[in-house]
């Protein structure tokens, strides 16, 4: 049975009290059963359908270990004895709360870290001179069947229990008055003596990490109703290592990731402790915690000396006397002689949290003072518009809203610009991988040279995005340089194959410079550098005020576009197509698949297209120059608005091309990895290029690196006797080892099963992330235009007009602005908003994005 | 005094042994002062004269820990059991070597690790039937006086003392013929059972690292003298947990990591040790190693399935049977029950030491097959050419050597092609700060966001490199997009003083575009992409081959340059300053600081620029353009052959373009952050420009990043209220959270004189690096045409003629391949050879590369 008198304390009375005091003792119990039980048999649990919010107006710290029984406890309950038992503290300062929280218990009841909290701090308040009235409690939340009847593991029905337990205690102090008060809470508790996961898994009370981190943000939120926050703490004290396992399984680091609360690192002092407390150290490091201070009890060994060397003084290491190793040792004495130590400790603590908030709230006047933003007016964009973005956590930006000094979940709904990735797990992971790579190589020079990940990278390039067509990997740092050197490898294979080459190898006159052009499609974007636009057709970002240089060296066609509008597939012809369609059928498909079927290549419209495209060609005048190479983005033209191409449009055109052996570049720079659903959008095409980029989401989306691949062909037209024949572009960084690490490790990871559930059983396909249903009513919704759903992207367009539409339109900032305080974080392309998830997001948690999206189109329609 | 009993060892017999066998035992003991010891005095050790190399011809691994006393002794001691004593080893067999290598060992002599594995092996070689013959020796190196004599630390004199002392232990097997052998060494030891770094400082026997690491590789080297590699196994068992400190305070992972052998992770198996074993694995990770495989002993706790699960199969885990903790007994037992678990452990590392090997082997061909280098005629480049680089380690690459499986260190001359700044202590600081902000960040959208290590670094730059001119910081990936960026700033700010910007507003003609010009200069080079290249002369890299759209948009200067010629300083002018100079005075200088004297400013020549300037600007015709920018690279034109431009002559030209408001561009791509010797080539030059962008150095040489520097008057140029008019040039990755934390710290390291002992007192210099009296003497070379020396360059024109000279040339390849033998790294610029060392790099290590450069230029002449 559950041993009720172990919850039952009283203060020790130290022999130099002066002070009489009553003691209020309650305790009550309940058991009924959990509701998380019934959740906690699904195996992914659902996302919560509010963001995640940790009030960040008073300090909150992480108390973790590098292993267990080192002292986290004696210093969760020496900071609270600093904080709460000053004798500085008197009745004319407002009384004080501090509140503990031990998430996760085992070994429990006769193991109570809360409990030992509660009873250490009554006894100190009763031995110490305290002025003012002192009030605690001892709270457990939950715990396993095992932990509160002492059932036998084997037993127990599944599931936790609710436990309304507590203890309450006060001591009166010497001027009376409002009490200070001590809350301590254990969370969840479990009865055996061992890891989290196992006491959970042994006693069927497994608890999801969402549940463990939705009750701590109810804890933080609740715990100070009432309380002015210039006189509040709290801290949150972790169970064994820093990398103990949780009751789910995941490490505890991970488990608390998304909070990021600042941390307090209890070391290790012992002989071998100094390995151990550096190791967890960078663990922590390693999951993006900041760590305030390390802790370490003083074994004669001077460990602190070495760890403050390795600290290089960015951490203060304090040292706490020897505990006593006598078990009946009540601690008094101890907690008397680190008295000291906790003042300094809780000095650290409460100046680092002023700091840090100081600096989140100086963050958004100094971003406008120092920062230059691309794409971004300046004049346009208020302090209170600027967006601190304190973390990402997967998917989810951490964002600190400076006005109630909150930090809470936004879903990056912008993919961070259209590179993003990872969940949470493989942002551990590339972490990981990404600080090994940078340890074992920093920075490497590549030509002539070899080394492992650019290596793997480039095979599982030429196995994957390249396979049946590529035989060379050409890396550069991003998408535009990946254009520019795919835009030289095509003109030079053009060159070789026109038989101009030879001629033109002794030729230094600029004549024929200007003549080479590319053939492209209106509406695309292949990037920023002068190369790249001028592969672009004139649009906003190529007027003379933003390109002084460019001149738009291309035949630019108008393209088809599909759509979905009123929740059909919809065909929108150019101009010069559209007499043709009328004659010859329907301009919608019965499904987005049928827009991607081969079928279509024996229909009419692929006969109209391909004589079109013939016409178009034949009329261009050599005077304005010749063609000597395709370039498209297959399927979606993104910067361009979100447009997607029909397209058997596209597949003619390269058959065209090909014929005319005119080297075909496509620019997956946006479309690659797994983007729109296929690992590349060549396969949604169904036809291969000469030559294609990458860039963006090869790395993951966490670091800039780029890919231009090509046939052998295309290689062996720069091979020669003379250096000056070879490919003379480069970039100090190509290949950079980290880039090409994050790379190999994201290509293997994306395409996995075991890895990432999004992949079908087939490994060519991401199942559909965006719910088909939700997303046909979205576009039947009277302020929609079309809506474009691909893969991992879900775009559509606001009905607008005049200088409401456009790429300068502010239209959908009312939307945008709404949407954020739902917890989704969006960018427009003027009146086009777009939502874009990792090939690793849940549909549900695109479901939840939809469903949100939804209610506040309802909003926007209503306004307007 | 040292208790010789305790290092004779008879083995065991067991019961079940059936043969007869002798016993030989050898002890001798001799005590002379270490020489070692007088070095281990200098703070700073001299680097060794030949680089560190460790044959790979066979395996050898180091065994690590998570903590003190988990067992690696043990592991250490079955692998060797499963090597040397497997039961199908028969006369007709190769005999074995097992090579059990202890490097710090406390505790001395009542502890030694190579004794138990030397005492325990012959006990296992006794109890078991073993057909051939067993010989095993235990070694110890040196110790401590304390660790030898038994006498008081304080009263020992320093130094370590030469123990040449050894057991020594032979049992016949069944079928006799040559023996395999055990060798156990310890290299050093200290009496006291603390931490290395503090029984070294308490006993006086410190060792440098570079001690341990050459005594290591001697072992390795000699140990299998005679033996064939494919017989003989070595490991080498570290001290307490990886990351405890070693003898001279230098954490273990740290101190053994040039070799960066494969490591064996002896985990936690006890409550806690799931954490423990993690983070150790992360701080091996952090440091570049690849763990094989991870070992726990049985507590019952199963932690082998969450570090499984962690490991995600990548690593296997293997567990031990619990180890008795009854001091008396002797394991035997254990050791039978454990063999299996040994042997799987003994073939996993068999295993991965052949793939890491055939990888080794076979990458110089794959390499051949599918990468495009850039810069590279891979008709020209052999398999044998390649280089293989394993790791870098600070300023050296661990190169393996197909030919002889060697891995050798070398000098990374090329200093990763212009990029690489760290040292080893900065490179593992930078590692684990990128794995954080990935961990913390990945990447996070820049536009109207703010984050932390953007913010930093922005700040950063523009108290430092942009101090008293720069406000606003625009990020971008690399040099050429800065540059792209700095030019279309640089316009738009010129049409907006020019007045012109309002009438182009509303002009959408084309007419205008090509008029706007760049003043730049001959042999410059700003980069890659078209924009870039446009503002530079023609030349290799500019032919229609290569640039098929360069028209070269500038008005382009022959400079004056400067350089050191027997031990002198030279001016050389221009073609058409050449007849002034005959009339106007030297064209020689003093030293080098006189060429950057500012007095200058009053000489001859300054007049002489200023007019030759001003008469060249005026002469330009309208119709070829206005010029709209000047740009430069301040001081040194990199790629373009390393040559220094007068300093005062781009000064002039600066100061001419200001008076004329023409904006200016510093191109500190190359020059910034400490390359030439002062964070920035503009404070070499004494003037500030407009616009400035930095890239490779920027952060520390590890991953691209860029930045292009204005002043408020440039960003006010592009303030509006129309989104159209803001600057719409960007990348995906601008300001990457990674990027910016590396450039954050590598900034603030560099300039610390605190981190590098090269910033001398003043903050504001790097201490001379390059040998100024060796420097001279290389300038006097007969096979030296020039030599430019400043900062972290030292860069030597090779006198060549016709084809032999430019960038074209392969004339320095026979020299070249000479200092790769010794150890250095380099890559021509045609007949141009450099050196490049990092900001931190110590003047000694200059020293030698210089002292090998003479003794290879002397081959070198007389070969030709």
């Amino acid at each position: 049975m559950f041993p009720l008198s172990s919850l039952l304390h009283f203060p020790h009375r130290s022999h130099h009290r002066r002070h009489h005091h009553h003691h209020l003792l309650l305790l009550f119990l309940r058991r009924t059963l959990s509701t998380t039980a019934a959740a906690s048999t699904i195996p992914q649990s659902p996302p919560p359908s509010t963001p995640l919010q940790i009030p960040l107006s008073f300090p909150t710290y992480l108390i973790c270990s590098s292993n267990t029984s080192l002292g986290k406890t004696l210093v969760s309950t020496g900071l609270a004895a600093s904080f709460l038992l000053s004798t500085h503290s008197h009745s004319l300062l407002p009384p004080k709360k501090f509140l503990y929280l031990k998430p996760v218990q085992t070994g429990f009841p006769s193991d109570s870290d809360s409990r030992f909290v509660f009873s250490k701090l009554n006894s100190l308040a009763g031995r110490r001179t305290i002025r003012r009235s002192f009030l605690s409690f001892d709270h457990v939340l939950k715990a396993s069947r095992s932990a509160v009847g002492d059932v036998p593991s084997e037993e127990c029905e599944p599931g936790m229990l609710d436990l309304g337990s507590y203890s309450e205690c006060r001591v009166v102090g010497e001027e009376g008055g409002e009490a200070s008060e001590l809350v301590c809470k254990t969370l969840f508790a479990w009865r055996d003596a061992v890891s989290p996961h196992l006491a959970a898994e042994r006693e069927k009370g497994t608890v999801e990490d969402s549940t463990v981190l939705e009750n701590l943000q109810r804890c933080l939120e609740r715990g100070f109703e009432g309380w002015d926050n210039s006189n509040v703490f709290s801290v949150i004290e972790t169970a064994g290592g820093v990398a103990s396992p949780g009751p789910s399984g995941t490490l505890q680091c991970d488990l608390y990731r998304p909070l990021r609360l600042p941390a307090i690192l209890v070391g290790d002092g012992r002989l071998g402790g100094i390995s151990g407390t550096i190791s967890a150290y960078e663990t922590l490091k390693l999951r993006g915690y900041d760590v305030v201070a390390v802790v370490v009890e003083d074994h004669g060994l001077v460990n602190e000396v070495p760890l403050a060397s390795y600290l290089r003084k960015r951490v203060p290491v304090l040292v706490l006397p020897s505990i006593p190793q006598d078990l009946s040792d009540d601690l008094m004495e101890w907690f008397e002689d680190a008295c000291g130590v906790f003042d300094s400790l809780f000095k650290i603590m409460l100046s680092a949290y002023s700091e840090r908030i100081k600096r989140l709230h100086d963050m958004p006047k100094k971003a406008g003072e120092v920062f230059w933003w691309p794409f971004t007016q300046h004049k346009l964009v208020s302090e209170e518009a600027v967006t601190v973005i304190d973390s990402r956590c997967g998917e989810n930006f951490a964002v600190f809203k400076v006005n109630n000094d909150v930090m809470t979940q936004q879903f990056d709904a912008c993919a961070s610009w259209w590179t993003q990735g990872p969940d949470a797990t493989l942002q551990t992971e590339l972490a990981r991988e990404m600080g090994y790579s940078a340890a074992r190589f920093g920075h490497v020079m590549f030509p002539e040279n070899v080394y492992e990940p650019a290596l793997e990278c480039a095979e599982l390039l030429l196995e994957g995005v390249g396979k049946g067509w590529a035989s060379r990997t050409y890396f550069s740092d991003n998408g535009s340089t990946a254009i520019e050197i795919a835009l030289k490898m095509a003109f030079r294979k053009f060159t070789f194959d026109h038989g101009t080459l030879s001629d033109l190898l002794n030729d230094d006159s600029t004549q024929r410079h200007s003549q080479l052009m590319v053939l492209a499609l209106n509406g695309s974007y292949h990037g920023d550098t002068l190369g790249a636009m001028e592969a672009q057709a004139p649009s906003s970002y190529t007027g003379f005020l933003q390109q002084p240089w460019y001149t738009g060296r291309g035949l630019f066609l108008d393209p088809p576009t599909v759509f979905l509008c009123n929740n059909k597939w919809n065909l929108s012809l150019p101009e010069g197509l559209q007499s043709h369609s009328l004659k010859y059928g329907n301009t919608w498909f019965s499904s987005r698949s049928e827009v991607f079927h081969l079928s279509r290549d024996k229909s009419d419209i692929a006969e109209i297209y391909s004589s079109h495209i013939a016409h178009t060609l034949a009329q261009y005048p050599e005077s304005k120059g010749i063609i000597g190479a395709l370039i498209l983005e297959p399927v979606i033209q993104a910067a361009g608005g979100m447009h997607m191409v029909d397209p058997l449009f596209q597949r003619v055109l390269v058959n065209h091309c090909r014929n005319e052996n005119i080297p075909v570049i496509f620019d997956e720079v946006f479309t690659g990895f797994w983007r729109l659903g296929t690992e590349t959008a060549a396969e949604l095409l169904n036809c291969v290029p000469d030559i294609a980029c990458f860039a963006k989401l090869m790395t993951g989306g966490t670091i800039p690196l780029a890919a231009t691949l090509a046939t052998s062909a295309v290689f062996d037209s720069f091979l020669g006797d003379s250096k000056l024949k070879a490919l003379l572009h480069g970039h100090s960084y190509s290949a950079h080892a980290m880039g090409c690490t994050a790379a190999a490790k994201s290509i293997k990871w994306f395409k996995d099963p075991q890895l990432n559930r999004n992949i079908a059983s087939g490994g060519r396909l991401l199942r559909e992330l965006w719910d088909e249903k939700m997303v046909g009513e979205i576009s039947s919704h009277p302020a929609v235009q079309r809506v474009v759903v691909l893969g991992t992207l879900c775009a559509l367009e606001l009905r607008a007009e005049g200088s409401n539409a456009g790429y300068g339109s502010l239209y959908a900032s009312s939307l945008l602005k709404q949407l954020r305080e739902d917890g989704i974080f969006t960018r427009p392309l003027g009146n086009v908003i777009y939502f874009m998830c990792g090939p690793c997001t849940s549909p549900e948690v695109c479901r939840q994005l939809l469903i949100k999206l939804r209610r506040r189109l309802d909003e926007f329609s209503q306004i307007r």
